[in-house]
């Protein structure tokens, strides 16, 4: 389907197709299709931008994967359908490692995303086959399953898109958890250190510019930046774009008008 | 899967095992999925109930029913999957049509939806293949076919998840559009003339329960029904039940804090 441009919902509807591309290719699972149209939601309420909220939040991400020994940012299929370009120029910015950490784990959709991330450009992919060999704590069957070289060992976790109680098993693990989230009021939103309320398609450009801006900066410098930082206002300042936007709706009159 | 009918998400967990099940069976598309993970996430907000909101425009779109002279109800694949029955039952206590109206048309899946349709008792299903002949002004490719008995001229059109696209396309046409919609922001809720913010599932049978509360009210009564009708009004008191649930969660607290 071809979606003309001058489209009211164009971008929206481009990153649908991307998924449902993705979900042809074995890339993207049912559930992650329900999962989009969830994001979908929230995107719409927030205005579809990145709010100043999340303009922090990366700000504050930035500064956590430069600061860290091990990142790793972890992949899912949805976001290996919407950014695997990005998520590859960011690990090599930040010198991150990049992880396949699937919900739905198989053999081959961990081989597709493997394969769609090193099409991106990506020099090495952990957390497929015989990898994922270490586990998580807390979590069951072939969901806990990652590498030793990776999230197993990492100090901070990129997660773009994870679910509740993988996020919470990281932080019980002790790491640094950073969420792209589009729900301020999810349990991956409200159990991250920081939490990126915006979609990963205007998220993970902004991440990377941000890293690469910030190399020039000291130590002591991305410290502050990260101490500074408060999830909770973050996530509360996102609710109250979410209020504002319905109020702008409202002052600005919802009907749509026809002649009669 | 079996879902327990004491887990907390039951109805919900519930609804989308159907959507999942018709999908499997070509009645939903990979998009239907996407759309209900969206109807998902809004119904959340609004806390999975119907609102007083929603009940004026359920009797509003009662009597615009009754008054109707060629009402129509349009099936999609999502509709057709959560509640074909009481489509089925719907139109005849008010009289009106059932056409198959799909946004990505093919012969098999208006064959799977119409025979769907009859099996939950319906005796005529217009729409499917050559009936679908006529077609609207200012939609491109299948999505403008409609049926020249049905859609074409009718005066009400009933459209439970219905697109933007279509929803103004039909407004433009004269027609009077009752819409379900869960987001209240949608271009289908903001263009439609009475729009029922709520879950179908909950929707249509208290719509079918007013059609035949409303049949001894007479045509002065209905008409003074649909005059004092505001949707703006109902759009706006659906936005302050969103909000009123989101300012709970803040009060509540939003983080979930773990040992450091």
């Amino acid at each position: 389907m071809r979606i003309p441009p001058q489209h009211p919902r164009y971008h929206s509807l481009l990153q649908r197709e991307k998924i449902v591309e993705a979900f042809k290719k074995g890339i993207v699972v049912p559930q992650g299709l329900i999962a989009h149209g969830r994001g979908e939601c929230f995107d719409y309420l927030l205005g579809e931008r990145t709010t100043p909220p999340a303009m922090k939040a990366i700000e504050a991400a930035a500064a956590a994967l430069l600061l860290a020994k091990h990142p790793v940012i972890s992949v899912n299929g949805n976001t290996a359908a919407l950014v695997a370009k990005e998520v590859v120029e960011l690990a090599k910015a930040a010198g991150a490692k990049i992880e396949v950490n699937l919900f739905y784990r198989t053999r081959e959709r961990e081989e597709a995303i493997a394969q769609l991330l090193r099409e991106s450009g990506a020099e090495e992919v952990l957390g497929v086959g015989e990898d994922a060999s270490a586990t998580i704590p807390e979590l069951f069957s072939e969901r806990r399953r990652v590498s030793p070289r990776g999230i197993y060992i990492a100090d901070v976790v990129l997660v773009p898109l994870e679910d509740g109680d993988r996020t919470e098993a990281l932080r019980k693990m002790g790491k640094l958890v950073i969420a792209v989230d589009l729900n301020p009021l999810s349990r991956t939103a409200r159990s991250a250190n920081i939490t990126i309320v915006d979609n990963v398609v205007r998220a993970m450009p902004l991440l990377l510019k941000k890293v690469n801006e910030f190399k020039t900066r000291s130590r002591i410098e991305l410290e502050e930046t990260l101490r500074r930082y408060d999830n909770e206002e973050v996530l509360r300042e996102a609710l109250m774009e979410i209020w504002r936007n319905i109020e702008r709706h409202v002052r600005e009159g919802l009907l749509i008008e026809f002649p009669k």
